[in-house]
């Protein structure tokens, strides 16, 4: 029964994607949607358990990640964009897998007490949700008894949670689940436009809905690299914070000769980011392009949701029911 | 929209209910379903919390269960009979109101480590879902927004960490949950038929739909009142096992007469126990009779059930609307 070719992954709707998102995620969702039955989700539950003082705040999200995922190149006849909410399968594994997953598990999450910490002094996360929040992307993973889960080196350990957990359930309860493997992502370095980790609460992202002009204008004052104080200085694009941008925007041959032309002087920080400003609204466009739809369209987005919940929870269903069947509590 | 004479209890199905069921929980049930808008379900997912190594017992113990409840004098017309688990917004809920209830609240649950440390040798209870069933069960009940929960004495802290779930909802997310107050049941004193407290796991119980020769050959060896050693002995009721049985059993005239007649040895234990058990089997006639529906069609439970789990889902489906209303969460 295993569709042994599925992804299934998950972004919180808590504001626009930016640059920094769809290298890592986003494009390599793209990439795997092409020739994978992927389901992908509105984490908006998930969103819940920072946002829970005032969760009326989410929803203004929730079309615009459509709308970003689609600009980015996803085509929702080709997967599966649902919200978590809408499937409530998701809420019931997760009750059931609570009954089974050690509170010693949770505990040792790293992720967990690091969170907590950090955002302690604006918001109490020392939560029942906060702390279950694995147990929550467990079941939303393994309610679609994927082949693979996409992610990064640094949330190896998350996924290895929910396999954790799924090796339990069929320790007790028979086979059932498959371990979901891990999809390593490449995760090109791309650092903010301040040389940070790019991120909207820095104001150093490029959103991938921003207004060309309004990309081209935050290029211009960005720092490059400090070697070049005078123009006949030498610089290293190593040590640059323009340069990344080249390797993932400007074409590689390109890219070859502005690095040499760099560590000569005979090329100039303007010139340079015109070349790469150039690249990168070239590499926008088709974004924009796609997201006419949705602006001809205000409902498109809830319209593609609607659809992928369905489908998401006719599959969800299929699980849960061969689960409570397995358990002997399909009444 | 409060249906302000709502009621909603359950019991989690772990086997045949017994006479110390049926006074303090099973008699208040009667009572009040005859005058209030009642939701009784049956727990299968909180016998989940005990029960996950093996859950395909659980089933076994759900017919029996609304049978018991029936023979009892439950009238499934004038009460809702459903099951937890059919029923997805408890789990719905439960997501959403772990997100704003505090891990110490349920830490700090007395209930938790005593219960945990009694089962612990036999069973790990250090599970997530074992940590949060006051949660779980705060959403059974204000999935109904009740006016009352009918509780023991012994229950009362339950019900508080319920009160004080509802009370930060509404303070987080403005008004919504009626605190539900307690319903204080009577819980007259009836012990096992050695004198401790009656338990299935003891063998010291009556089951409510044990054959009624069998309840009489129970009651004969039963222990009454070390005093009397002797027939000639005068004894004490007040010390007697046998003597709350007539309390319950024996009209209250009848009681004194008898008791008088103990202290006095001017009756002996054999006629005192034919006594009450000619009334015991005549209060559990009724219940017999009514358990005859039940023998005629095996899928009588499951029909009430059915149609049970109808009407308590569109009451949460209404409720979980309410609120998804209110949280922006309705899409």
């Amino acid at each position: 029964m295993t569709a042994n070719n599925r992804i299934v992954s998950g972004m919180r709707p808590t504001g626009p994607l930016h640059l920094g998102h769809y290298f890592g995620v986003l494009d390599n969702w793209v990439e795997l949607h092409k020739d994978h039955q992927c389901f992908f989700f509105v984490a908006d539950w998930h969103a819940l358990t920072t946002e829970y003082a005032d969760p009326t705040r989410i929803k203004g999200f929730v079309p615009g990640l459509v709308q970003d995922w689609v600009a980015a190149g996803l085509d929702p006849a080709r997967c599966v964009m649902f919200q978590q909410s809408e499937v409530k399968e998701h809420a019931e594994l997760s009750l059931l897998l609570s009954m089974i997953t050690p509170v010693s598990w949770l505990e040792r999450n790293p992720t967990y007490k690091d969170v907590r910490d950090q955002l302690d002094e604006a918001k109490d996360l020392s939560t029942f949700g906060f702390l279950g929040y694995p147990v929550l992307m467990a079941s939303d993973i393994l309610i679609y008894r994927p082949k693979w889960v996409p992610v990064g080196q640094d949330q190896l350990p998350h996924l290895e949670l929910t396999r954790e957990i799924a090796r339990r359930a069929n320790h007790l309860w028979g086979d059932f689940f498959p371990e979901p493997e891990a999809k390593l992502t490449r995760a090109p370095k791309l650092p903010g436009l301040d040389g940070r980790k790019m991120s909207k609460s820095y104001g150093n992202a490029i959103s991938l809905g921003e207004d060309l002009d309004g990309v081209r204008a935050k290029i211009k004052p960005m720092l490059t690299c400090t070697k070049r104080v005078r123009l006949k200085d030498p610089g290293e694009p190593d040590e640059c914070n323009l340069y990344p941008y080249h390797l993932l925007f400007t074409p590689q041959e390109k890219c070859l000769e502005i690095a040499k032309a760099c560590r000569e002087a005979s090329i100039g920080c303007g010139e340079c980011k015109k070349i790469m400003g150039d690249n990168l609204t070239a590499f926008l466009e088709p974004f924009q392009e796609r997201r006419k739809a949705f602006d001809a369209n205000p409902d498109l987005a809830w319209d593609i949701l609607r659809d992928g919940n369905d489908r998401a929870r006719a599959a969800a269903r299929q699980v849960i029911g061969e689960l409570r069947e397995k358990l002997n509590f399909n009444f």
